[in-house]
């Protein structure tokens, strides 16, 4: 029996859903992935358990739920879908999420053109999830920056998260899920900050088809 | 005699450009310190100076213009002013830039929230430049995320430089130039991708509060 809170990953089969999934289970939370289908879910929780057992033999709560039972049934919600499907997505689960912590990591990628910068009129996507999900819902905004198989790898993670709220206590307690993972988390201001990180996956998907790589960001200067 | 090319840093009596300034003569760049009084151009360079004497008894090239001169007798001309005056002296300089390479660092922060990201109806600070200026000057955004009391040190500079144009062979210039500082510059995509350079230096503006710090940024997974 686990006392941390549980975690629920909606949208959960994709790189960075996984991947998130996988280190939290790691790090003792029971988690959720949540998917359209049952199916799906259970498909993704078998496949993170497998990757995990290679690391661990220490008891893992994992399970698989559709998305809008996944939401009702955690403490936190982490939403990692597209763009395109974020505020429907959002609007599906908002009655599950009242007074919980929603963790968006949506950035505005528009296709064609995914290395060019595109922020929506809103400003960031996290504004977009506040207006949609509404003051009653903690919305914090993180990982938009993390090369999602580098997270969904067992290997050290080289990069540090930011993490946006305008919810102070919300946003240090992702910082503090961001550190359970072995990464370094930094509070970098409100929802409207998070423009800066959703605006740099762009910047990094241009340097990543320039050097054949998976970049990410670390602060320097802050002394350590 | 040097060949390399000459640069004007203009409105570079501030803390960006003093470092600017330095660090070009210090990697044997002839430099010109402008401003809009001469008198404060040549208070500049002898600060400039006295610093670099600490550092090496080479030949320098430094010399104060007033801003316009500066920018008419150099080959690439780097532009350090608030986002307040940035459109007002890009419009004064432009006749004399035609055809050269204008690295704009400008940040677009706005009294009194400068640690709130709050971008331009145009995108970013970079593409104001490009509308200011026309086709014919091949606008380069850069150094965004420097922390100018790094810069204008003789210490390393922990951080990489982001640079952005919609001209490939002026953005690769310029990412030379930030190399002759013994810091790495990654071609970051066209201007209106400096939006996220520019958006998070409210984020580490935001970060150097809390931390008490002047942080910068790093990109990791490069491979190197």
């Amino acid at each position: 029996m686990s006392t941390k809170p549980t975690i629920a990953v909606v949208g959960g089969t994709g790189a960075l859903g996984t991947g998130l999934a996988l280190r939290w289970a790691l790090a003792g939370h029971p988690v959720i992935v949540g998917s359209r289908t049952l199916e799906n879910a259970q498909k993704s929780c078998e496949a993170i358990l497998a990757k995990l057992r290679q690391k661990t033999q220490s008891p893992l709560d994992l399970k698989p739920m559709v998305n809008d039972q996944a939401a009702k049934a955690a403490d936190i919600v982490a939403v990692t879908v597209p763009f395109a499907q974020q505020a429907e997505l959002l609007r599906s689960i908002q009655s599950h999420v009242i007074g919980k912590i929603l963790i968006d990591t949506t950035v505005p990628l528009m296709l064609p053109k995914v290395g060019t910068v595109q922020l929506p009129p809103e400003g960031s996507a996290a504004q977009i999830a506040r207006e949609v999900l509404g003051e009653s819902v903690r919305v914090v905004s993180a990982f938009h920056n993390v090369a999602a198989d580098s997270l969904a790898s067992l290997d050290d993670m080289d990069c540090d998260v930011l993490v946006f709220s305008d919810d102070k206590q919300a946003r240090d307690e992702v910082v503090g899920l961001v550190e359970v993972m072995g990464a370094r988390g930094f509070a970098g201001g409100g929802l409207s900050n998070s423009a800066a990180a959703e605006a740099l996956t762009s910047v990094l998907i241009t340097v990543n088809r320039q050097y054949k790589c998976h970049a990410g960001i670390r602060l320097t200067g802050i002394g350590d």
